[in-house]
């Protein structure tokens, strides 16, 4: 008969057998390229998207692209991502935290998707994203599902950023707060069968920092062309463009510790 | 603030809405082609991956390829499948029903796997899975990771089924209990946080059945070339084969009842 | 030692042997859709891509997608394709025709891009071009470079043609004279060693023609981006457009009879 | 009316203009990592591949795969490879020179194929090959086609090279004399409208070398599974093996001098 041991941890599919619990496993892509763009918009609209127990920091919504390479838990492979997400304080019945959280992550692999929707509660969903190519200085990327681009956008005239940016942004990529919404839905009906809040302890160790120049374009779908993509495409392309920050690019490595995930209350 | 509609259903991301549930809604494949394989093992080597409550129907595992185009939640999309399931009766404390038990779904589609996963405890995982191509009357595929070729099938000598072969493949094909085991990992430890049996009702409605010959063929990977499904290829490909039955190839449409779903107990 | 066959027709890599010629050999997609739109243009416009000798039948450019699937030159595999075409007659010293020029195929398969180009002079370049998928009566695809769309299309509202017109159709496409330019460049400098206007004929059997409504929109992209694509997409987005007319969607066989392609002067 | 600038390079298709001659460019690679393999075999199975003034300076097969990126004709992108071919001296009426004659080139990038074809007669087909992963020190990857991998390598135990082995290497690497034989097929007929040998001159630039333990994996392929690639498996993998050294890995520059091609005689 197929039991569970009590001290293992398992994924579907479960009947293949479950895997030690190992709080110290750190899931790694030793070589990370990111992007970041700080968007400032209005805080009535961004409060839209805030559960009850967050408030913003800033008025402000990050876009993120990450181009990871020899990741650890793919064998040395890659994958990439795309995210906005949100400068948040969460005020619980027992957690107090600063923390960031993501709407929307979009990567190209099953692998990372599974992992952080059904443990960490992170939004996950799949799209095209394609490396980073770069020519003349500039680097640029695009975000598409089935073959139709509906984000894309460009950095140029990189410049090692300041000593002391370097050592500031340094210390505030030490220690990010990711906090997912884990919703599992109830069977055979509206409602859910499992919400938490889930936080997500995770690090970007910089080489190198870039400021650079920049853009950030969305393209509107149609629904029946970019599905759920569209709907998510239309609400964040409509949010209040006050200013766009100039970007930055960093290099260097990024640890996710998931065994160290916790509920906050 | 972000709240949930109370009657409206959910899947992460969450924050950009929900939608009506809709008992009648059916996951369609207007244009499905299968291919069926039964290998006769040994009861004792099945028995192992049963969970309490379940008995084997017969000491057989169905290894199943579909073809799925013309997908209604994919505006049209495609995606393809290869399972291995096992026939069982599920007595439980209150409900005694038989059914199948997949024990792994691999797909080469994310968004009916995270569908498939989070909604009805379905262990699909992803894979590269070519469509069928077709030469001299022979038709085949296969199933890879990463560029490694760890299953692969040929059939040929396709013959009509006789009529009462297919009327009776067809009743039974009409009410197909699909049954997953959702188990939603314990945030920052061993276990699980939900642990469910699901009856997910399908159905294949089929217009063309025939009976061929053909072969099925494993290839064991190292472990780091196909991590999770070097596991599981290793575990299938070493159940005792005692015969294996001539495929069938199926052309027709496959209903799959989400909204249906129930946990069972 | 390595010898050619004198009577084999090789294609490189020229050193694991030949084939013999056989001049019934027709390449063959059993299961083609095409959506085909005719854009009304300037007479001026198109002249400059007019080589000596031809001359427009009609100032119009053809815009073609083609999915084929059931390919016999790839065992039963698929391709797709997306290709702007000519109206021509050609006067020659010894040849007299009408025919189809085509600017540009877009295929998204290297096997037929290698043949046509090689065999034929087809002007065959790589891109993503994606398959059909329908909605709600609508069908639509696009075309993609790593990651960037630079067309997509849509076609809607079906109606099967009338009698007279399939009538008539039909036998336009039973004889197609595609013709090509086979450019082969001078080795170590401008020009070319090899230059041949070839002419390739096909034809498409069809079983199904539509008349549709429908919408083809270019997307230019940056020379980075897009590379020859770019600069493609940058002349013809910019030809003149007097009128675009309705769409014709077309389910048939298409047949490619490489082995009588002959050399026109 | 569409004319040939008489100064200028064409590629099809050819009607949206040419570009400039460049004798100085050079196609570059800038981040490569190349593994090899020399197969000792013997001399007679090899001959039956040498054309015409061909004769080997050892009986040995070498297979290298190389992994490009930031690629400067892809705009950064990036493609792979994977080669045999054989140590040669040619004895022309006019040429008299060392090289190294590629028997196949699989590439999965269609730019580079195209060019390579039709510029300077590289015998490279199309096939998927997997970036290098890499797990615990090993490092590996699969060449496959549709699905079906038909060769894969693993290297392990690196060791950088002794700095006189890295002098000797870095010296044969600065230059090296592919040579292809371009194969333009007659039209309508077998044999050749235009049959050149091409001298393509290419460097290497290592940045580090490394002496590796590792093996390489052939797995033959039914003709309908693998095409033209089940045939060149076929006869590669039935060579002798009278030993196979071990691999090394390079990591650093490629450059391709293809406006340097030149026909030798």
């Amino acid at each position: 008969m197929f039991c569970f041991c009590k001290d293992q941890c398992y994924r579907m599919p479960v009947f293949f057998g479950g895997s030690d619990y190992d709080a110290t496993y750190e899931a790694t892509a030793f070589d990370a390229l990111t992007v970041s763009f700080v968007q400032e918009t209005s805080r009535e609209a961004l409060n839209c998207y805030l559960p009850a127990g967050f408030t913003l920091l800033t008025p402000t919504i990050t876009y993120e692209y990450a181009q990871f390479r020899n990741v650890n838990f793919l064998a040395g492979g890659a994958y990439n991502i795309f995210q906005a997400s949100l400068p948040v304080h969460f005020e619980g019945k027992k957690d107090s935290l600063d923390g960031v959280l993501p709407l929307v992550i979009w990567e190209n692999n099953t692998i990372p998707i599974l992992g952080g929707r059904e443990e960490s509660g992170m939004p996950k969903i799949y799209a095209d994203i394609s490396d980073i190519t770069t020519i003349d200085g500039s680097y640029f990327s695009s975000v598409s599902f089935h073959g139709n681009t509906f984000l894309d956008f460009d950095v140029s005239n990189l410049r090692p950023c300041p000593e002391s940016q370097f050592s500031s942004l340094k210390a505030s990529y030490a220690n990010i707060n990711a906090i997912g919404l884990r919703y599992i839905p109830h069977v055979g009906g509206p409602g859910a069968d499992l919400l938490q809040l889930i936080l997500y302890p995770q690090s970007i160790v910089p080489y190198r920092i870039y400021n650079c120049e920049g853009s950030l374009n969305w393209t509107k779908l149609l629904y029946k062309k970019g599905l759920i993509h569209s709907i998510i495409v239309e609400q964040l392309s409509s949010l209040p463009l006050l200013s766009m920050s100039n970007p930055t690019l960093t290099k260097g490595k990024v640890i996710m510790r998931s065994p160290l995930c916790r509920v906050i209350k």
